[in-house]
């Protein structure tokens, strides 16, 4: 059974039998849903859109988000090329952050996604309150 | 000076001071960027573009996905209005799975991040090879 089931899935993965399986399985659409929906990381990107900003800005602009983590999601988006760090030397040592052209390019997308949220959420608030 | 790093928060959520802080902290948005990014859910959403499926169809098209978390899922995007569950009586029940119109609104958003993740992601591999 269970090599069967292992089979199952590597059809599904590698020769998918229907639209679903090979739209559901795109791994870089997989991959580039989860990068911009990751917990804050949404929030960055589009405040980021609005082009170079230093450390403290952005943390102004994501109010809820604590240093630490926004210091977290800034190395992973660097470390996956839509972010760039520009230190300038100091005293005092300057850093500033902006989109790469990868991150840039992410506007279309994340535009459609404020436009969703705009036409649907209002007029169905969230039943979590815890935001 | 909790009293002054709350006032700060608050004003930065509720008089932006800035178009970033205005763009970044839009609630709706963060919640909708999110609610497609969680883990498998922007997987989910992209096969059900197709049509109407039964659960094990969902399961098929995401195979990586455990059945107990892509039960979980189904409960939440439910919840948030944008899956819609139909029970056909039996023997055997059958439960078959469908997209809201809020739901299946979320097309041109994911469309335009699976354009990105082919634009971008094909060229620049992700560091990250767990998945």
């Amino acid at each position: 059974m269970a090599g069967a089931a292992r089979e199952t899935r590597v059809q599904a993965r590698e020769r998918p039998t229907s639209e679903a399986a090979a739209r559901g399985c795109c791994p870089l659409y997989h991959e580039a849903v989860e990068l911009i929906g990751k917990r804050w990381s949404g929030a960055i990107l589009r405040v980021m859109m609005d082009g170079e900003l230093r450390f403290s800005q952005i943390a102004q602009a994501v109010p809820e988000l604590s240093d630490r983590l926004l210091s977290e999601r800034m190395k992973e988006l660097e470390a996956r090329g839509v972010v760039e760090r520009r230190v300038s030397p100091g005293p005092p040592v300057r850093v500033d952050y902006s989109l790469s052209a990868m991150g840039r390019d992410l506007e279309p997308a994340l535009a459609e996604v404020q436009a969703w949220a705009r036409r649907w959420l209002a007029a169905h608030p969230s039943p979590r309150e815890h935001r």
